[in-house]
This record gives structure tokens, C-alpha cells and sequence, in this order.
């Protein structure tokens, strides 16, 4: 019986919800298939206190599964992040007014880490089960894929820490109002498709050979 | 009690399914709040017997209201359509092979005839309601836009025929799997979003004062 | 040997450029291959002044073939524009702080008007050229719109005025760098497009009988 | 007086051209302002064999500057890549049939490595000069990746390799033809980008500290 932990985030960028926690903390408690649990955990969207704050949840919760969620703007579907990249790039300031241009999130540390959740796996089960998602080349440049690096960094020297990665998710449908022609999922589908991410993620020996590839 | 006639399309273009027909059948039958009722019929997706099989249906529902349900795959909200066009300039064929080009619908028929539903006030009780809605200034030159003005030409000779329109509408979720990165909209939503639209439709005296342009 | 009217617009909506006065005044005075040539003019981006200056315009050129040329920001292709509606619906004030909603163009004019250039054949002579082109089925409901229906409504009254269409072209690249993602057109290519457009207008008799048509 | 390589693509994915090929060789043996010259060669569309004769390539020229160009079809701006990853995951087959899925382009080489272009510095003049241009975060995970990703694992043990990198550039105008709204740039324009990239290059002391981030 493993816990698992989620994570979703604060509002960002002048939003008054963020889609990402609207939908974890509706998970907190939920017991999957085999019997494990999930814990909720919300990060600020700020650049280093998050990492500190999904530390200390992942050290409380004795998390052996670890995926932190976050918004993607404009994107059509769930997005199973392959790679974090080790530089922070901030196109706006984070909740805190940072903006860090260029910085290493751990100096010295590797250029990328790749997730360690079976993700061309998860994105077959999603599309089997009706629900649009896709693998992703990047994670951006800003709090989330600083979040997505630090969780795998630490990952890297913490072996109870079978799977982590990242997701991201498309807005809310009342959050696309503000954006004209603006794609949207709803809340009871990004649900479900976490809960689906994560048997997926239970039950898979290793991860599916099937492209999941961009040209560009 | 006003009969509301809703109508959806067969699968085209090679699709399984048609959103339009699925959210459309479900309604058959449901009551609105003044007691109208809605009675619902699917029209093929051909030029010329689409409008026949449409003009039938009107005639033995003795419907008041006659609102037109189509796909329109790549668009991420209900779109209420402002205008339809005497033309048709298929860019594929429809379901029995036709593909016109540059034909007029009405011969000696007017240019255009503006949709004679609500839609400002529709647009606005949808997004009200957190559901992604726009004004739409071209319903295309396909059947949707051959059955929008078969119905609106229909219209100008009916004056039973209080307020007819075409709606336009995303995906389903299951359908955007085939087409990477194209938004969609649940099952659930859509039905809501037409039964808001029906409701703002019923209540409303003459449309809103709020713009729905576009620029180009 | 004809007289070409092209008109291009004031830069609107915060630009400080607008790429069909850029395009058109250096069209001034050029000659075609039958000894046609072009007479240039811009137009102020204000509903009504904007027709009374075209229509000046058309007078004083003696003008046989006039062709309104406006910016669609967000457009990658040259795009001939179908018909003309009678609506003036502003998403945002014009350059006098006009913001009509719903506001009839002509009072008891008809609800639209075609294009009365050879489009088809236009968009096959460009792209045999190379350039990015389409029929387009709307144009929008702004000052573009609402000069190309105002024109269509004089040559409706005026046979000398032989052809008359609108044309929106995309922005230049400089603009696009605003715009992060837009696309945009040289402002050579747009030039030679709108050349070879009126080439092709000056020799064709009718338009080609090729789909130019959107499923929605 | 320095040595400039710079490599373009043979056509793929059913294209009979292929944009980075058709600006680079135009620009065989031109001089930069300072007098280093450019050679110009042609990569096949192919894993392994690219990475082949890109060393062979850069040894025969002692290229200290390398910078190899692919086509992204359906951006709007010249790309500069921040980041080669280690993966292969095609989507497509290549020219010559293969189709690696998650395989390591490098076995047990490092997750990723960072352009060593001042990426931002050529951005800020390409935009200065009017040309559209952005930092891109994902190279995606075919050819293109695998030639940036060898090129910098080959740099990393070559210091006289002082810079290297990856830019994608759009389509050409006649490509973007059978793909209804792509956006593309002039052959021309993209020339003159790729040559404000080597002067800013050439003249470059470190990059400049400006965001060219993205929040997901």
C-alpha cells in the first residue's frame, strides 16, 4: 500500500483559481485499486519556496509516488511532462515578484532529469478511456518545471522514491472565458484522469514502447 | 408552451460520431421551465435532403422554435452563428458524394439572413454559467451553413417560426483524440449549454446591447 | 485601359503601422500589362468617414475596378474575402472612439453582398505564385467589413464599378514581433500578391469553378 | 578569422524541399564582418547518418562555430533551441526507414546539454532588425534533436568548439501552401537572420540577461 502524493499550485499570472489544486485537493484521502492513498499538497507559485514546501510534504507523507500538477494555458490536454530542465526563465514574476532570468535550480547539478513516471503508458490509458492527453517535450522554463527539477533531483538521491514526474493540465472551462477560443477540460475529466494516471501508474512493469515523439 | 425543435447531424468526414446528434437526442422530450418542450430530430449530412428532411420535421412538430446543432471540429466554444449565406462551396464531399461549388441554395434568393435567436443574450447567460461561448460571424459554406439558411429562408415566410438559429459546437473530448492539440467540450457541458441557450431564448425580448464582433 | 482603385487603412487598435497602406501606396501610379494603372488611397479606420473618403475616392478616380485592402493580424495568407454583411459590430472603438454594436450599415440594405472579384480564380493565381492565399468567408464586423459592404452597396447602383472585393492581408513581420507565435507576410510578397491579383481580375472572364469553402 | 558551419537538412515527411538546406547553401562561402567565412553542408534526414556527417563535416572544416538548422513547420519565428535532450522518439520514420522510440542518442550520456549560442543575445537582434525570432524550450525528439544533442556531446570534449547550437526555422511561403493557415518566412528574411546570428555571435561576450522564458 503506497501513499502517494499530489501536488497542485496556487493561482498565478492575475488567475483566480488554478485548476491544478482545484482538482487534487478533491483527491486527498482517495484510496486507489490496491489500496493506496492520496495526500494533497498545495505549493505556492513561487520560485524556491515551493521546492521547500514539496520537500517537507514528501518527507511527512513518506510519499513513494510523487507527481506535482500544474496549469498549461492553451493547452488541449493532459500533458505528461518528459524532461526538467535546470534553468529557471521567468517570462513573468512569480507570487513572490522573483524573476529569475538564466539561474541554475541546482548548481552543478545535471542539465535535465527525465521523469521517472511510465508516461507513454499513462497517455495510452488516458486516450483508452476517452480523455485527451500527450506526451510533452517541455515543461517550460518557469515554477512548474523548477518544481518538476527539484522533485527529480531529489529523487535521484532518494530510492524509496519510485516514481515522480510531472503534469500539466489544460484550464478550467470558467477559466477560458477570459481567453476568446482558448481550450478547456473539465474538472471531473482532469479528475479522472489523474486517478487513471495513477493505477497506470501502480500497475506498470516498466513503460510502453509506443511513440510519443515531436518532429519539432 | 412552446414546441422547440432541436436538431443534430450524422458523422461526417469520416468521423464515428457527431456531437451535435449525441447531445441533441439526449434532450428529446426534456421539459423547460415555462413547460415548453423540446422534440429532437437528426438531419443527414447532404445537401438538399438535409434541408427536406428539417422542413418535414417543423411541419409535424409544429415547432415555434427551431434551433440547428452542428459540428464544428477545432473550435473550443458554442458558437452562436450571426449569419447565413446563400452559397454552397463544399471542400469535401457530404455523406451522399455531392460537392458543390458556388451554388446558390435559394436561387434569386437573398445574399444572407441574419440568425433570429437571442445570441448576445445567450452568449452571455452561457458564460454566466462558466461555459465558453462566443458569437461566430460564419457558419462556413457546408451543410451547416445550407441548413441555416434553408431554415431561415423557411423563416421569412413562417412568421410562426418566433426564433430560429445555429449553434456550432467543440469535440467531444473522445473525438479530439484523432486531432493532436484540438480542444473539445464534454458531453455534459454541451447539453447544459443548450438547454441555457433555450431557456435565455424563451425569456428573452429582443436581444442585448453587448458586443460580438470581430475585428476581421 | 482601366483605373484601379486600392485603398489601404489608417494603422487602428494601438498598431503604429498598418501593412495595406504600406503595400498600397507604393502601388501608386503603377502600371498593369493591358496599361491599367493604380490609383492609391487610404482610408481613415472610422466607421462612416471612412466609406465618405472611399467614395470620394471612386469619383474623383473614375475607378472601374476598385479593391479595399485591410490588416488581419493573425492571418498567415492573403485572403479574398466572400461577402460583405450589414452589420457593424466593433470588439474595440474605432480610431474616432466610435464602438457601434449591431448597428445596421445601410438602413433596409440587404444582409449582405458578394464579392464581385474573380476570388477563386485570384487565390489559384496567387498560389500558382507561390503565395499564401484563401477564400475567406468572413470579414468580421469591423471598419473592414463595414467599407467592403458600403462599396459592394455602391457598385450595386453603379455598373461602371465593373469588380469590387475586399482583401485582408497578414502582418508584416516587424508588427508580428508584438504578437509572439503570429504569422506574417514580407511586405514584398504582399505587394506582388496584390499585383498578381489584379492581373488576374484584368483577364478573367468569371471566376473558376475550384472549392474555396470551410466546413464551418 | 574564424570557421562557420552551418548544416541544413534534406526534405522529409513527404516535403520536396527543405527551408534549412535552401538558406544554407545560399550562403557557402560568405564572408562575415570580420572576415571569417561560412561552409556550408547538407545533413540527410536520417539518425545516425546526420550525426556522421556532421562530424566528418566539422573536422574537414575546423569549424570552430557550428550551427545546424532544421525546419519547424508550423512556427511563426526563427527558433532558437536552449536545450538538446538525449533522447530519440520519432513520429515519423526518417528518410531511411528507422523509427527509434526512447532511445538514448548517447548510452549513458547526460540527460541534456545547453545550446552554447547567446541565444538571447541573437534574439534581441534578429527583433531589432525586424525579424520575427524567440527562444524555444523543446528541439523536440527527432533528427533535429539527435544532430543538436551530438553536436554539443561532441562540443563538450572539443573546447575549440566555442559555439554550437540548433535554430528551427519556419516554412518558406511555397511549402506553407499545403498546410491551410501555416504561418512562413521569406527565404530572404530567413537568410539575413541566419546572418544577424553570426555577426551577434562573432561578437557576443556572454549573453545578455533577458527573459526568453515560457510558464509552461
Amino acid at each position: 500500500m503506497t501513499t502517494i502524493l499530489l501536488t497542485g499550485f496556487d493561482p498565478f499570472g492575475g488567475e483566480r483559481t488554478n485548476p491544478s489544486w482545484e482538482a487534487v485537493r478533491r483527491l486527498d484521502g482517495q484510496k486507489l485499486s490496491d489500496g493506496s492513498h492520496i495526500v494533497a499538497a498545495q505549493l505556492p507559485c513561487e520560485f524556491g519556496t515551493a521546492l521547500a514546501v514539496l520537500k517537507d510534504r514528501i518527507v511527512q507523507s513518506g510519499a513513494e509516488i510523487v507527481i506535482c500538477i500544474g496549469q498549461a494555458g492553451g493547452r488541449a490536454e493532459l500533458s505528461l511532462e518528459r524532461v526538467a530542465i535546470n534553468v529557471d526563465d521567468a517570462r513573468i514574476p512569480d507570487n513572490a515578484g522573483a524573476q529569475p532570468i538564466d539561474a541554475a535550480i541546482v548548481e552543478q547539478g545535471p542539465v535535465g532529469y527525465f521523469s521517472s513516471l511510465p508516461i507513454k503508458a499513462i497517455v495510452q490509458s488516458l486516450r483508452d478511456n476517452g480523455i485527451p492527453a500527450a506526451v510533452s517535450q517541455t515543461a517550460g522554463t518557469y515554477v512548474c518545471n523548477h518544481v518538476f527539477y527539484g522533485l527529480m533531483h531529489l529523487a535521484a538521491s532518494r530510492p524509496s522514491l519510485r516514481h515522480a514526474g510531472f503534469v500539466h493540465i489544460p484550464y478550467l472551462p470558467e477559466q477560458a472565458l477570459a481567453y476568446p477560443g482558448a481550450p478547456s477540460m473539465s474538472l471531473q475529466m482532469t479528475m479522472d484522469g489523474l486517478l487513471i494516471m495513477l493505477e497506470t501508474t501502480l500497475s506498470a512493469t516498466g513503460d510502453m514502447r509506443i511513440t510519443g515523439g515531436s518532429t519539432h
